[in-house]
């Protein structure tokens, strides 16, 4: 096919695609990457970092990147990659579970996200629910009723994908002593920390919970870069001798983790965002995200729809019964919402390209589709 | 930091990496990918297939791929999708295989890639390898042998990475009837078609074998698309049940696959390509690589080295004791060669970028190399 034929198709698909920058995208959790984060996955497209002995220069941007957000996480001289997202960071953190404590049961709360009933099925695990209390964090006590010696591992998460909620982390973390700990942070990881700095946030969460033994983080979410960089940290480095297998013909002798493919790209575009950003760059963000969840709220209680939990980060769902049929109906108006099943709610996910004016007009119209329903 | 000083150092890094253009890279079954890959993978940045109701645009584009690929194949009706690479494809045909079965035991040649080893840990199967003949093929003998009422899946390689040899697919399937059959084609399934229409192939290796139920192949390695891409096609459509879980919070409700996070930018890349060069295209680049790879075999055989068997794609590895002296030692004058261990030997990928004068160069300075070693 002509080239020019071939790249109007691509441009009429991407027309079809939904944009961020459209401000019609209200129910995503990633972000509109960074231009300078575009700019180098592209420089470094053809770099598969999974054979590390032909790009020592990518690995140093790997083992930066992770040292920056090690140290986001009080995490020191432990062990981090570049993955895929977060489902395979939340496969890969089971998978040393099971292999380290040799058990299949796997404690997590009603709130984890689906990838782990992905993980418990791809590991022959059992993944069992745990309750959550009345602030949709995991049910502290319900959670030492469950624990046994059959548990491999307790996960919990900081920033649960439908509202946002942190789970009791240093309480769970008493509980999970003898066990495996992994903290699925893919949301919440490139925000809790600001939102500490920024003293709107202080339970531990993270490495400082001495339990935790793995936190995963999603760079193409709050970290503002392209799809897909996804983290995971370990605090012992031993233990990815238990995600290795040999690698005769590449240029390293091991290879670690889930995938075989790295994109060196994916580790250059993070790499660029972070650092051009820094702390300081996050943190205005999450300051602006959190200040629009706010007016979000407000502006949502004025047409009387009313949040299930005070938004602990730029995460919002508002009760209704009607959310199906309101999802729906906002979809047939060009805006992309999302719901919660129980409670049932409509979810909105105020990321920086849900700015003031995304709001008005998305309140405006959801007050006039309420009328007519 | 400032983003001067940020771009310095990707550079910096992009430097110290080895680079596919400059002819040094002899060991990497990856492809420098075509410009307009690169270009549409960019523009894609920001989506993520894996909310597929977001990307109906890409998600047109990824049916088409994978119609084209399913056509290259001799697929017809079944199912396919873009992945992370030919690790995860691998992983991901096993645990439908055992899904499907409820049965462990794993068949597959010993020049399997090492990523089975990884699927068997991950799905708790039992990798058992058959033996290869004289060929470096699967020993149809052995595994008629060695499959019982226990056996989940026989797996076979359409490109050995190795050597690219491809296994005797037919009479494996013969012996595959009952049971899940996947061919991993990683390197091979964008070679193995067109190899077939220059008239240096013949035997059928795809879904005009009746018993094979799976194929996976990498775009990014001689599908001249961007680092990650692959592509893993099913006979059975109704198999994707067997690797779904519910997505509540998505705008599809089921997930289908190993990865939660589906960059669409792989997909917008892999499509650009496959579009522009067409067959005619991969014709021409898997014709020149033929020609290339039997002036490799030439060269070597003047300073003495000779193959292992002879080419069938653009894999060439030639029989040396010292094989992993060589590699050190080409390693130091900036070689990027990789290395077999049984037989011993040193092996190079033919790719578009190892043209003759590349082999020209390389065969010089190993020729000096082989005089002072």
């Amino acid at each position: 096919m002509a080239m020019d034929e071939v790249e109007r198709r691509l441009r009429e698909a991407y027309d079809k695609d939904f944009h961020f920058e459209d401000g019609h995208v209200l129910g995503s959790m990633c972000s509109k990457p960074e231009d300078i984060a575009v700019k180098y996955q592209a420089l470094f497209a053809e770099a598969n970092l999974g054979n590390r002995g032909l790009y020592p220069g990518t690995a140093e941007l790997e083992e930066e990147l992770i040292a920056d957000i090690s140290g986001l996480m009080h995490l020191k001289g432990g062990w981090g990659q570049v993955v895929g997202g977060g489902t395979e960071a939340n496969i890969t953190a089971m998978w040393i579970a099971r292999n380290l404590s040799g058990k299949k049961k796997i404690l997590a709360p009603e709130s984890a996200h689906f990838s782990m009933k992905k993980a418990a099925d791809l590991l022959g695990m059992e993944l069992l629910e745990v309750r959550l209390d009345d602030d949709y964090r995991m049910d502290v006590d319900d959670l030492r009723r469950r624990i046994d010696k059959d548990t491999a591992v307790i996960m919990a998460v900081a920033g649960s994908t439908e509202l946002g909620a942190v789970d009791p982390i240093k309480e769970v973390g008493e509980i999970a002593d003898d066990v495996f700990f992994h903290v699925d942070a893919a949301f919440g990881g490139m925000v809790l920390p600001f939102l500490e700095e920024l003293e709107m946030w202080s339970e531990e969460w993270d490495f400082r919970v001495e339990s935790v033994d793995s936190i995963s983080t999603d760079m193409h979410k709050m970290g503002m870069a392209t799809v897909p960089s996804g983290i995971l940290l370990l605090r012992n480095r031993e233990y990815v001798n238990l995600i290795s297998v040999e690698s005769p013909y590449l240029t390293s002798k091991r290879n670690i983790g889930l995938a075989g493919t790295r994109p060196s790209g994916a580790v250059a575009g993070a790499y660029a965002v972070i650092k051009t950003l820094g702390r300081e760059g996050y943190r205005k963000i999450v300051r602006s995200c959190m200040e629009n969840t706010r007016y979000l709220v407000e502006k949502m209680g004025e047409i009387g729809l009313e949040p299930v939990i005070k938004p602990v980060m730029n995460v919002a769902a508002f009760r209704t019964d009607r959310a199906e049929e309101i999802r729906r109906e906002m979809d047939r108006l060009g805006w992309k919402i999302s719901t919660l099943r129980n409670p049932k709610a409509i979810r909105i996910i105020a990321m920086p390209y849900v700015t003031k004016e995304v709001i008005n007009d998305f309140t405006e119209a959801l007050s006039d589709a309420l009328k007519s329903l």
